[in-house]
């Protein structure tokens, strides 16, 4: 039996070797099948890594898809029972590294415009592609760089489906319509060393701060929304003294991280930790890393395609959840349009033996396809 | 001009390289000169320690001078203006590694013995030598066993002196009548690891440790008293987390350690400790190293004959202090005898350029010499 077109372009995927930032031509295979189609493709090389923009019209809305070509490392190889850049199909599922996360999406996401443009050639707005190399690395020259660029040119993705593994049971089952946000505090408390023995001589920074930590660790942030748990603070490091047991520590080096709500800012953050910080009047270095603001997509033109697409698929109305870690949907959400993340199955993301049901590749193609109607026909 | 006798036996004992455990040959110059005056040498060898106890009488009282051969290590020799083991006099001063800390002690103690025995052959009382090599080290084969030997053999020292550099300013300013106790604890505080993202699936240790370790290092643990500053907790080692950003370590390890007055044992420490920790509900494990109970000697013979042979030679009452860090003196202690601490200034011990002044030390002589007969001429 033939592979489906589906199947034939995630197998061809999924056997080359693109570990982050590596793309391992992945993204000529996709540039080669939407040219065809008569998409406008910029590659955009910056840094180690390889991403690419296409666009098929020039109007609004622009509908686009993004995804990544990138996998994480196989990791131990002999635990795996299929070779993992061999994609192999057994008991109905496709086994190899990325089969989930993601170039079974990226798959689907080109089947699916073939077929619309096919029916549609003179579809409404445009469709775009915006497809990075390095979304599981450090995410400094991917999605980030291409988003910047389309914006200080003023072109603005309106609509945009990831395709990440948001699925828990079968594809479909989940869309996650937001992420929370995610901030991390170094901070350094500075005390005086000294001898345990003359204590009077010396400041613990242990002991100073706290007061202090022990109050941001007790603090409600917020009551969550409709959307978000509520705020959470932890601290995931901390570290001072000099492995003496009769040495005062001169220094304490703090990490906090919040995973933050729509209902909080990132500068409301940081505001409210430093006037803790300063109410006790420590002495402090505090540096700051934004990982990503949260989004929130909870109504608009895509989600209402998107769960309608899902329902005519699945007979079953998804889930809308903004549970987990960050993707880059919280790049392309700063351009201000509607995001969500549609994809199959998560359960063997980043573990020995990824594999994904082949049967709902072709339901995640009709439901990209699907949207793609509900949105752009005319 | 010949070298004093004080001066020629400090100088033969900085020439020996007695780097803690090694004696290297100190003990056997300074037995030779007791056995010549009639004291009964014991050497107690335990694993790579040399220690030995001398005796001359048999009878009630026991007085003894406690010391140690063994010295720090020089430290970096291009900063030394003299070879560290080779004595040299310049202005007045002996400089050398254990100049200090505490050979010229060992010296004038002997010397001191010498003096007195030729004068009174028939002392009332006995005399005592307890010598060890490893007081700068582990302190675990050296004066701790001796004093366990002792014990259990029922021979208690009535009075000692040990001979650490107690002086600030010139010999005899100061006396240390007793020494803090130090209690270390090594806490473990058990978590449960997980995911920032998911912080409901996990338990940071750090933040259920703060309420109870705030508690803890805002404590007042006593007033102290006439002869001690207040106990003082100090928190000098704190580690958790794995370094990543992402990771509610597990557990967090914390050490605290305690210098406590004799208004309060370390059975009295420990009980109020885990009491703090219990009532905060923490899971932990907890693990305590007994450094040294604290030892007094706020009145007495020994103390009255010290403070008056002091005032004979320098004509200035000293200054009793129990300030510093430990000795060897907490363990003479526990045989319930009287012990005060008198020596040298201490300004240069454990430095480079270690020197003690050569006519300070003839005084100390003296003091020695005057104790012995305040405590045991008939």
């Amino acid at each position: 039996m033939t592979d489906s077109p589906v199947l034939a372009l995630a197998k061809d995927l999924i056997s080359r070797q693109s570990i982050t930032p590596e793309d391992a031509g992945c993204q000529e295979v996709m540039i080669k099948r939407l040219e065809a189609l008569g998409f406008q493709v910029e590659v955009m090389v910056f840094e180690d890594t390889t991403n690419f923009w296409a666009r098929r019209g020039t109007e609004a809305p622009l509908f686009a898809f993004a995804g990544h070509t990138d996998v994480v490392p196989a990791g131990p190889i002999e635990q795996w029972h299929t070779q993992p850049f061999e994609p192999t199909v057994i008991d109905g599922h496709l086994h190899g590294r990325g089969a989930a996360d993601m170039k079974s999406s990226l798959a689907c996401m080109v089947v699916a415009v073939e077929r619309f443009v096919e029916e549609n050639p003179d579809h409404k707005g445009s469709i775009g592609f915006l497809i990075t190399s390095d979304e599981e690395g450090p995410f400094i020259n991917g999605t980030v760089r291409v988003v910047d660029t389309l914006m200080q040119r003023g072109e603005h993705i309106d609509m945009c489906i990831v395709g990440e593994p948001s699925s828990t049971h079968f594809t479909g089952d989940v869309i996650k319509n937001g992420r929370r946000g995610s901030i991390t505090g170094d901070l350094i408390v500075l005390g005086t060393q000294g001898h345990v023995a003359y204590p009077h001589l010396a400041t613990n920074p242990v002991h100073e701060a706290f007061p202090a930590l022990a109050e941001l660790a007790n603090t409600k942030w917020d009551e969550g929304n409709e959307f978000f748990p509520p705020t959470s603070f932890q601290i995931p490091n901390i570290h001072a003294g000099t492995g003496a047991s009769n040495v005062i520590p001169g220094e304490m080096d703090v990490q906090f991280n919040l995973r933050y709500s729509t209902e909080l800012s990132s500068d409301d953050i940081m505001r409210r930790i430093h006037s803790t910080l300063d109410s006790y009047g420590l002495n402090y270095e505090l540096n700051w890393t934004l990982n990503g603001d949260p989004f929130l997509t909870d109504k608009g033109a895509l989600l209402d395609a998107v769960v309608a697409a899902v329902e005519d698929v699945n007979h079953k109305t998804p889930e809308l959840l903004t549970t987990g870690g960050t993707s880059d949907g919280r790049f392309i959400a700063r351009m201000g349009g509607e995001v969500i993340e549609l994809g199959p199955v998560n359960a063997t993301i980043h573990k020995v033996n990824e594999c994904v049901n082949i049967a709902e590749l072709e339901k995640l193609t009709d439901m990209y396809q699907k949207t793609l109607e509900k949105l752009l026909t005319k």
